[in-house]
């Protein structure tokens, strides 16, 4: 589907089906709410798949690489050429990613969305290049109005496909060295916060790279900010292309009335870039993790989720993402696979209602 | 193993398979730290297990019930038959943890350490009550010595059993109708705090219900709280048949070098116990969740444990515990599995130390 078709067909889920959802769960063996969150999984699925018999199916992780433009800036103590060097890493198995898609029982899908260097030839990697990176938005946009909308194509297009295979939970998350710098920038213009309140280390910036990193977004946003009204200038001025990419998964998903998974701050900002494409994508996601990063939290608040875990990562990649895959089959199987106080024969709490 | 073998055998974990395991987790290509208490995870597997190829073998969840003499003060708006009756639901899988358990790919032990009603024939049950149900406390000890010396043998034969099975990974929880008030009076022993700061609304109290939970805990205290001088005293007069065993699978565990992950609150005040037997128990213990009980965060303390996840469940028989298996199999696959800088070609960052 393109973009205009994929955002038509995107609605809010419908609230009755959390009721019932909410009347089932006082059914089940349990004391009332005492599976927390779970339930509010459950329930949201259910809505989202407008069924009370909701399932995890084909659960897959899509990674969507690109490099950064602002790179140029020494916002990252990695030299550029790891994005492609993890990449490689992934379609070897080697990266954590891998061992945690492996541990969720998800399928692994690995995208160049924009990889500067060169990838070495290796099965398994949709090679969807929109551009050898994008350009510094310290100088000019990051991109052309046309690659933007290629690059939530890309990611429309990757949720379609999981779709159409049968899957019915999907994660996303990113690899691009400096993205949590365009990160950062994306998240001043959507919050209208300042540089230095949403900048964080990312992968481990010192306190010179923190300065190159504020200079960066600040001067990116005194440039563009002025010129930014449609979500589609915020990515094309201010994105790359694996945020392109992700935003574009979680539209396509909501569309689908697929659930999806979001990973930390750098998922989080494309999600909220999809929430402004269309307000009803918030009841499709989950927020997986709380990032270490500072923006996260003012994003989350935009995407109206609250993490699911705790773990203090930061690594990307959809690592905080395929964590929270077990959680939501766990809350889904309870909600569909736990006996009722009727059937199961228990005798319910005094002054409950049944 | 006894009680006095069992004690004798438990060490603390050596400080050196720690640093070794931190050095490991520098080499993978990840940033420092990026997998946040994942790390901390593998470390302490790595330590546990005494080596750097820590493994999460047929992990294996121990649910143990009991009934509470203490129901006689009408502290549960729960039946006590309810117990049984959720035993009956676990038998047939019907019940929130066998959803959670399939889902962790755990193995599930379901033991009768005391329950009071009849449990219908059925496969898989160990029968091993040590008495029907304990005496209730507000009028003399719970138990005796020997059946407390009996819960604490039961819980150290399933951790040696299960280990025995090429088990490294244990998880145990609980059902018994009225034992968060067991909990509370051990938890307001154990930790010196007054009833009141103690005391949550378990399964669903309301408020006639909490004042009389709270008014048990109050003369429970009173009764005994001059005579408790040593762990199996506070066990005996205070305590559980499931709380007993849970506290044996701990040493046990710890004993045999095998990690367990602690359930909610009434798992944790076992657990403290067990502390309260031998501190280097603490070292094999990680603790799975934070439960919504007020008494959980003082007894968290005692244990020296951070919960791994916090989604606001209440339901006790290892829910929390069978949703953490993951997390800690996430943990060990990626610190065993990941490349490192040096073999997948990955340029580290400037200015960090290889």
């Amino acid at each position: 589907m393109n973009l205009s078709d994929t955002l038509s067909k995107i609605e809010a889920v419908d609230a009755q089906w959390i009721e019932q959802a909410r009347a089932r769960q006082l059914q089940l063996t349990k004391p009332t709410g005492s599976l927390g969150r779970l339930e509010e999984i459950a329930n949201r699925m259910a809505a989202i798949q407008r069924t009370l018999s909701p399932a995890v199916a084909r659960p897959t992780i899509v990674v969507f690489a690109a490099d950064h433009g602002v790179c140029a800036e020494g916002v990252n103590p990695y030299p550029q050429a790891v994005t492609a060097q993890m990449v490689a890493n992934y379609l070897r198995g080697g990266a954590g990613i891998n061992a945690l898609a492996r541990v969720a029982g998800a399928e692994l899908e690995i995208v160049d969305a924009g990889v500067a260097y060169e990838i070495p030839q290796a099965p398994g990697l949709r090679r969807r290049a929109i551009a050898r990176g994008t350009k510094n938005f310290c100088i000019g946009p990051a991109m052309t109005r046309e690659e933007a909308q290629a690059a939530l194509t890309l990611g429309i297009e990757m949720a379609d496909r999981a779709v159409a295979a049968g899957c019915t939970l999907l994660a996303t998350g990113e690899m691009g060295i400096g993205n949590t710098t365009t990160a950062s920038a994306l998240t001043a213009a959507l919050t209208g916060r300042d540089a230095a309140s949403v900048l964080g280390r990312g992968a481990g910036a010192d306190d010179a790279c923190m300065a190159r990193k504020r200079s960066a977004v600040e001067r990116a946003m005194a440039l563009h900010g002025p010129h930014i009204s449609e979500p589609l200038d915020l990515l094309g001025r201010l994105g790359g292309f694996e945020i392109g990419a992700m935003c574009g998964l979680y539209l396509g998903a909501a569309a689908r009335r697929c659930a999806v998974l979001v990973d930390g701050f750098i998922a989080t900002s494309a999600a909220a870039l999809a929430v402004r494409f269309h307000p009803a994508v918030r009841d499709y996601l989950f927020a997986a993790h709380r990032s270490t990063e500072p923006g996260h939290a003012p994003l989350l608040d935009l995407i109206g989720q609250r993490p699911l875990l705790d773990l203090e990562m930061r690594l990307g990649e959809a690592t905080g993402a395929a964590l929270a895959v077990p959680v939501v089959r766990a809350a889904v199987e309870a909600f569909t696979c736990m006996a009722t106080f009727e059937s199961a024969g228990v005798a319910e709490a005094a002054g409950e209602a049944s």
